[in-house]
């Protein structure tokens, strides 16, 4: 196969990230979400929202990493941010499938996307953070926007929307201001339950 | 409101572009698709084909201008490619949906979109070229690996696809030289027709 075989059989087989549904409704509640749009949607956002991060970010690999990081979902699903149980299996799974999937591609672009899925997994550079960051600030969004909905249906409470969001700090103050402020906003308007 | 309060108004705002669906079936042919989860396929596209480039670009800005080329497809549609009609209206719907849309933004993010935006449009730098030609290439794929579905949905011919897709070679000869096999291909198969 050609170089532009292999990543024309790669944009191929990505297509089916469209398909592939998160617990999130759309603001207009027409549906739930899926992880190609999603991808596109956070990607944006850290084009936007660069200038919020304390460290110095290389905001185009960030934009790549968020392009690419939900992509091992076609194999693996969505896990639930807040299913125990699924996470535990997460990781393997999502490597398993970044291997496949990555693995159609010419040698030199595999290895490059494979890096860069592992340190959007890692959590531990400034890039990755910062990515982190934004792609957890979205459900929090949809579901200030949809009354709760998708944290109502599964059961979610405040402690476990805090906690999943507070690593944002270590990226940026700002954004983690704004998001704790949320949080505790949509507790008190009943929209997110203290307990259930 | 604040510079983030902004930017957050604008990130809610193209949650809107999950709801406009284009003419083009996923390859799953389980629905249409829609233009987010398509700029997002395109984005990685740019990323992985550069090296297909004719002349030098900046794969980030031509990323950045994929990502939000269809944003003003809230207000004005999607437009048919092949809709003489609809395309003679098109540039001043879509500029006057680019200056309400990218206008939520703070006026440095507004004029740098807008620009870039328009920049696209024009189809005249390298970038823009290259970007075009990217975008140019999914409806093919989707159509070639659908049996044409959209195609003899729309009463589409073999030449309207050549002409769509020959300013590719103004970019890249290497994609151009794949696009025209494939197209060729098409009608030999039966699934493009060559005429109605």
């Amino acid at each position: 196969m050609t170089r532009l075989e292999k990543q024309i059989q790669f944009i191929k087989e990505i297509d089916r990230l469209k398909d592939i549904y998160r617990r999130s409704y759309l603001l207009s509640q027409n549906r739930k979400e899926n992880s190609a749009e999603h991808s596109w949607h956070v990607a944006v956002k850290a084009l936007l929202l660069k200038d919020h991060a304390d460290c110095e970010i290389n905001v185009g690999r960030v934009v790549e990493m968020l392009l690419i990081h939900d992509i091992v979902e076609i194999d693996a699903g969505d896990t639930f941010c807040y299913d125990e149980k699924g996470k535990l299996s997460q990781h393997d799974r999502e490597r398993k499938a970044a291997e496949r999937i990555f693995g159609l591609l010419p040698d030199d672009q595999e290895k490059g996307l494979f890096d860069l899925w592992l340190e959007y997994d890692a959590e531990e550079t400034d890039d990755a953070r910062f990515a982190v960051a934004v792609d957890r600030l979205m459900p929090l969004l949809h579901n200030l926007g949809t009354e709760g909905k998708s944290w109502k249906e599964n059961g979610v409470v405040k402690d476990q929307v805090l906690n999943h969001n507070s690593k944002t700090g270590k990226s940026s103050s700002r954004l983690w201001e704004y998001v704790e402020a949320k949080i505790i906003e949509a507790a008190e308007k009943g929209i997110l339950p203290e307990r259930l």
